[in-house]
Order: structure tokens, then C-alpha cells, then sequence
């Protein structure tokens, strides 16, 4: 393995997709592109938003997995920190200088509770999420021997149906047993809505947040009441951020694909009816492949299958083009229905992925395209950081 | 970036799962782990089949994508080299020391061209498939310009609507381009019926290599009658093999996923009737991975999402248990149901991928597992290589 720092050390087309300085027609496929511009002025956008209404903004490292990004986040958005979901992925950020980590999972495993209480050696403040009382005192037991603390935030499941509890009494009593243990401060509420993100209609979205507003304002109110006031209460998506920047309740976003976009999360509306990728957002991320054989005249095949993407929640959709669709996609290979016969061979194509956040995971590089030109070539510092 | 040969340089749990001599129970999830036994015994039965039958084995490389599995197929299972799907695939092969390689697939770029017409200096033979006479001269010309000789398949669309040619016709224009060009030599056959593999019965997937085997059967008549006779007419999957090999038409396979088999080629039923789960070949890829949340008495949440495996071919198969199920996947989390309640904080389970091939291209590392130890941990070596 080479030194990702130092491009040299890679050739293009055998295990990097270009290089600074290259033209964009040059660039070897499939790889992702980001195009600056947008990103620049998506990171800006949320930046500003959340500046405006007073909420801190943590940016969901999980999505991009990339120190770059997140440095960039830091520079133009106005972001405090990261949240990830993996110790594994938190100690590349914490490596690159990242200062203020959210791990907004459980973590169970003595293992990983050992290395997530070494992490604030790197100087930065480490904060995971408890869901399980019995969780408290393995934490506190592993802060203790490396001399560190671990803030806690209780997590509540607020609609998405997985980790994090459902009632105030168990966010109480943990809140509670955090506050006590050694090596341990409970720092806030974790309150993530993730199964509402992608339903398309702005009024259905706010009707399940303001289940989970609601939810989340009982469990406040209480442990208010109990002298245990949460410093920091966090949730939010790109679906939804809105809802918690002005819910009085909330106090810190975890928004991640805005930054990217995808053509799943492209689909849903806001309040007036319009798609979120033709105005409130732009598509920064490409997935950029070639036509590689055209054998039958009404059907091209691409380089970019299962291999550089996830179909979990769509196929891609080809931007800028209605002429040519994505039809099929198998692992080195997509079926490109092209009934007028104008794609020509080695053509190039920008598909707007289906999902961000596992097609990235894909991927070792982002290639970052300007004007025509390469202008940078991102690790994606964390891919394959599952653990 | 660190030496995959040295495994000191990598931390447990950061950025590998295991090492050699740990305990099976101490590894990191989620990651791949291969049964080595049942990996080994299913080796060894398609080289003996293989060789049983008078015919070569290619194994498929871009299964696994890793050298040192290829290095066990040569050893345990009479193959006699790689195919794969992309040129920077094949270069991890060429390096890794495997002698005879096949891109099974189109290559038109022209500094893709280039890469290919400089991987014979490894020592090894290439071969590429053609679908189109324009991409003739290409290779012809690089090769030429390197003193190297790429070796060409011409590619029959038998069926898998995607590359490849579909007239006598056009097979015997190209050959024809191939065997006039310098630098070029004309050597057989690409004819991988991939639509057919995962029909469940038997007698279904018959008819659709019937359909094949007299289209290649035709193509390799027309050649010989002009004196450019295939030396390799090369097909065959986990799902076709033995149609392929009693054909008196094909003499080389390339099945892949036999090796590590998956929940989606389980399902396919033999000439029996029986799964091929369930006789022919053994589960050897598990995708290990932990509970970590169990806030609601009947569901469980576990480490493995979309970041760990592809779900584009079914949810993954919880191995070895039919009172808990793997029911929804989401990007770093598993939701699995637990009616009783049984499944307790960091208990493991073993999970069936759905595909196999996209799930190894998530992971860095095989941990290769025997007797409760860990014997081996392999780099994925050619993940990634996507272009």
C-alpha cells in the first residue's frame, strides 16, 4: 500500500483514476467526480442555514469519508465537527485533525470500547451513543484506564426503528447512571429520524418529525427537571433539518447527503412541490463512466456496475440527458437503453448515483473537476472503515 | 498507505479485522471471514470436475479479486489462470505472478489500451475480448508500439444482453481483423451466458444453454471452415458448468462464484431438484457481524449494512438459524428479528451475502478462519480496481 499523500506513487488507469492538472476528458472510469462549484456552494448553503438559525452544524462524515470534505466543511459551512458511525472511521477523522467527533452509534464490543477510549488522545472531544444501560460501565471502566473522557448521548429512537430507546423513563435512567459513572459525561441526546429523509411529500416528512420533536422535547423537559439539562441535542437530515433548526428543541444538525446529493434523495419535494436537486440543492457528485461496447444498435454498455455503485434505492440516473437511460446494472456493467443509437463508444456519461453514502464506500478516490480541469484527487480516507 | 504483506502495520480493529493466530471470537466486525476447509473442499471439486471433463479451468478473478485465492485455485484446483473484468484487475493478477489472464471484457479506451499492451512484460499471457472491428486497429497499434502481443477473444452475446456480437457473421469479419493485425493473435472464443446462472431450475437453465451452445457451435464451424479454428472457446458459470463442459463445443470454464457461493446462486436448484447450497457447494464466505443494539425485545440490531455487502440480489441469509432473520438493511446497520428475544449483545452471527462478488469488493481484507482460529487474513488485492 502507498503513501496517499504522495500521488506519484500512483499510475493512472491501474490504481488512481487521474491527477491533478489533467484535463476532465482524460480522467479513467468509473470513478467519482465532485464538481467543486457545487459542492462549494451546496457547503456554503447549509453553512449559512444553519448559522441564521442558530444551530451548530455537524456534518455527516459517514457520507463522504473523506478528511478533505470535511476540512472543507470546516472552512466554508461553518461546521463544528463530524458525526460518523464507526470507531473505525472516527480515528481517520480524529488523525486528520477533526476536533469535535460524534460517533452517533452504540458501541458494544470491549475491543471498540478500548480504542474509542484512546481517541481523545488525538486532542480532539469524542462523544458516543448509549442506548443500553449496561453499556454505561463498560465505557466508564475503558475511559478510566486511559486516563480520558467519553461524553455520552442517549440516543432515541424517534421513528427510525433501530438503535436508541423509546421512552423518556429509559432516557431518564440512563441519562442518569452516564452522569455518574467515572471517566463519563453526559453531553446530550442523540435523536436521528432516518426513515422519514427520503419520503418524497414535505407534509408527510413534517408530520413524523413532529412525532419525534415531540418525543424528544419530553425526554428534554425531564432531564431538565432532573438537573441533567442536555448540553447538545442532535438530529437532522437533508430531509429534514428544517423541521429541527426550528423546533426550539433541537440544537445541533447532522446533515450529510446535501453536500453530495443523489438522485434518491433528488426526488423528494419541498414545501412547494419542487424537487430538492432543482433548487434547493445541486448535484456535486458524479459517478462518471464510459461506453465501452454498443454491439445492438438501441442498447450501450457502460463501465460502471454494481461494482462502482449501490442499487439499494435506485438505479443511477443519467444527468443532463433524456435521450439515454440507465436500464440494468450488473457487477462491471450498465445496460444503457439508447433507442436512437446516439451514444458513440467511449463516450463519456455522468450518472447521479441512486445512493451517496454506500456508492462513495466504493470508491478510493474523489476526483475534483473545475472548468474542465482535474484540480484535486481526494482519498476517500475512510472507505472500508467498517469496524 | 501501508504494505499489505506486513500485517504489523495495521491496528486490529482500525483498519484490519484480525490476525493470524487470534481467536476466532476476537475478530472485528463486520468482515469477511472464509471457512478455509469448505473453501478448500470446493476448490478442489471443480478443478477435479474440471480436469474429469478434459476441460481448463479459468477461474474468475473478479470474484474474489484476490491473488492469494487464485494462488490456492492453481495449487488445490488444476486452474490454469485468471479471468477478469477490468484492466486494472488484470495488472494485480500480472503482478502477483498469475501466467495466463483473461480481461473477459471489452477494452476501448485508449490509455486503457496502452496499460493492456504493456502487461505481457510481467511475464504473463493477455488475452482481450472484441465485440467490434473498430477496436481491432487499437489494440493492434499499442501493441506494436510496446513489442508485446495481446492475445483476442472475439465476444459472442449468447444470451446475456450485454458485450459481445451476435451474428457468425460478425464473429468471423472480426477474427479475420484480428488474425491480418500485427501484434495480434487471434485465440478463441468469449461466449458467458450471464442472464441464465441464477434460474432456479435445472431444465430452464438447460434450454437457455442450448440456445448458446448452438449459436457458438455455429460460430466455431464457420471459423474452422476458414481456417481460423479457436484454439479456447471459453463460457461457463457456477450455474451452467456442466452444460458448458459436456457441450463438445466449449473446452475452457470460467466459474467464479463456486468458490465462495452466496444466498442468490444458493437458491438455484441442481438436476435433483436439491439447492446447490445443499450438496454441491459449500457456504464458504460469511459476512461475520455483531449485535450492537437490542433497545426492543424483538428486533436486534447488527453491524452489517450497505457499507459491508451489496443487497442488490436479496437480503443476506443468517447462517445456521431459523429462529432469528436478517429483515432490513440500511447503510452501517442490520435490523434482524428476534421474536424471542434470543440474540443477546455481541453475539456473532454469520451471515450469507446475497451476491458475493460486489459484497468482496466492499471489503479489504478475507479473514480465513479454521478450527475456531484465524489461519490467514488476505488483502482483497485487486479491490477498488475499478477502471
Amino acid at each position: 500500500m502507498k503513501d496517499v499523500t504522495n500521488l506519484d506513487d500512483f499510475e493512472v488507469g491501474f490504481d488512481i483514476p487521474a491527477k491533478p492538472g489533467m484535463d476532465e476528458a482524460d480522467i479513467q472510469t468509473p470513478c467519482l467526480i465532485l464538481d467543486l462549484d457545487a459542492l462549494e456552494r451546496n457547503i456554503r448553503k447549509m453553512g449559512d442555514y444553519a448559522k441564521a438559525h442558530g444551530m451548530r452544524h455537524r456534518v455527516h462524515g459517514k457520507m463522504h469519508k473523506s478528511v478533505d470534505v470535511a476540512k472543507l466543511q470546516e472552512k466554508l459551512g461553518n461546521s463544528v465537527g463530524v458525526c460518523c458511525q464507526k470507531v473505525s472511521e472516527a480515528e481517520v477523522f480524529a488523525r486528520g485533525g477533526i476536533k469535535d467527533i460524534l460517533v452517533s452509534n452504540q458501541v458494544r464490543d470491549a475491543a471498540k470500547i478500548d480504542l474509542l477510549a484512546r481517541m481523545p488522545k488525538y486532542g480532539c472531544r469524542v462523544i458516543v451513543c448509549v442506548d443500553d444501560i449496561d453499556n454505561v460501565a463498560d465505557l466508564s471502566t475503558a475511559a478510566a484506564a486511559h486516563g480520558t473522557q467519553i461524553e455520552c448521548f442517549v440516543e432515541i429512537d424517534c421513528g427510525a426503528g433501530r438503535c436508541g430507546v423509546t421512552t423518556t423513563e429509559d432516557v431518564v435512567a440512563i441519562a442518569r447512571a452516564i452522569d455518574a459513572a467515572d471517566g463519563l459525561k453526559f453531553s446530550g441526546i442523540q435523536a436521528y429520524q432516518g426513515a422519514m429523509q427520503h419520503i418524497d411529500a414535505y407534509e408527510d416528512r413534517k408530520a413524523k418529525l413532529d412525532i419525534a420533536i415531540a418525543m424528544v422535547r419530553d425526554a428534554v423537559e425531564a432531564l431538565t427537571a432532573e438537573g441533567l439539562k442536555p448540553e447538545l441535542v442532535s438530529g437532522g437530515g437533508t430531509g429534514s433539518y428544517y423541521f429541527e433548526s426550528n423546533s426550539g428543541v433541537f440544537n445541533e444538525l447532522q446533515a450529510g447527503s446535501y453536500a453530495f446529493m443523489d438522485a434518491d434523495y433528488g426526488r423528494i419535494l419541498d414545501e412547494n412541490g419542487q424537487r430538492i436537486d432543482q433548487g434547493e440543492w445541486e448535484n456535486a457528485l458524479f459517478l462518471l463512466t464510459s461506453v465501452m461496447s454498443h454491439a445492438k444498435p438501441d442498447k450501450a454498455i457502460c463501465d460502471a456496475g454494481l461494482k462502482a455503485q449501490s442499487v439499494d434505492s435506485g438505479l443511477p440516473v443519467i444527468f443532463g440527458r433524456d435521450d439515454v437511460e440507465y436500464i440494468k446494472c450488473s457487477d462491471e456493467h450498465g445496460v444503457i437503453a439508447d433507442p436512437d443509437g446516439v451514444l458513440k463508444i467511449n463516450e463519456k456519461l455522468k450518472l447521479v448515483p441512486g445512493h451517496c453514502d454506500p456508492t462513495c464506500n466504493a470508491h478510493d478516490w474523489y476526483v475534483g473537476v473545475r472548468g474542465g480541469k482535474v484540480e484535486c484527487v481526494w482519498p476517500v480516507t475512510a472507505r472500508g472503515r467498517a469496524y
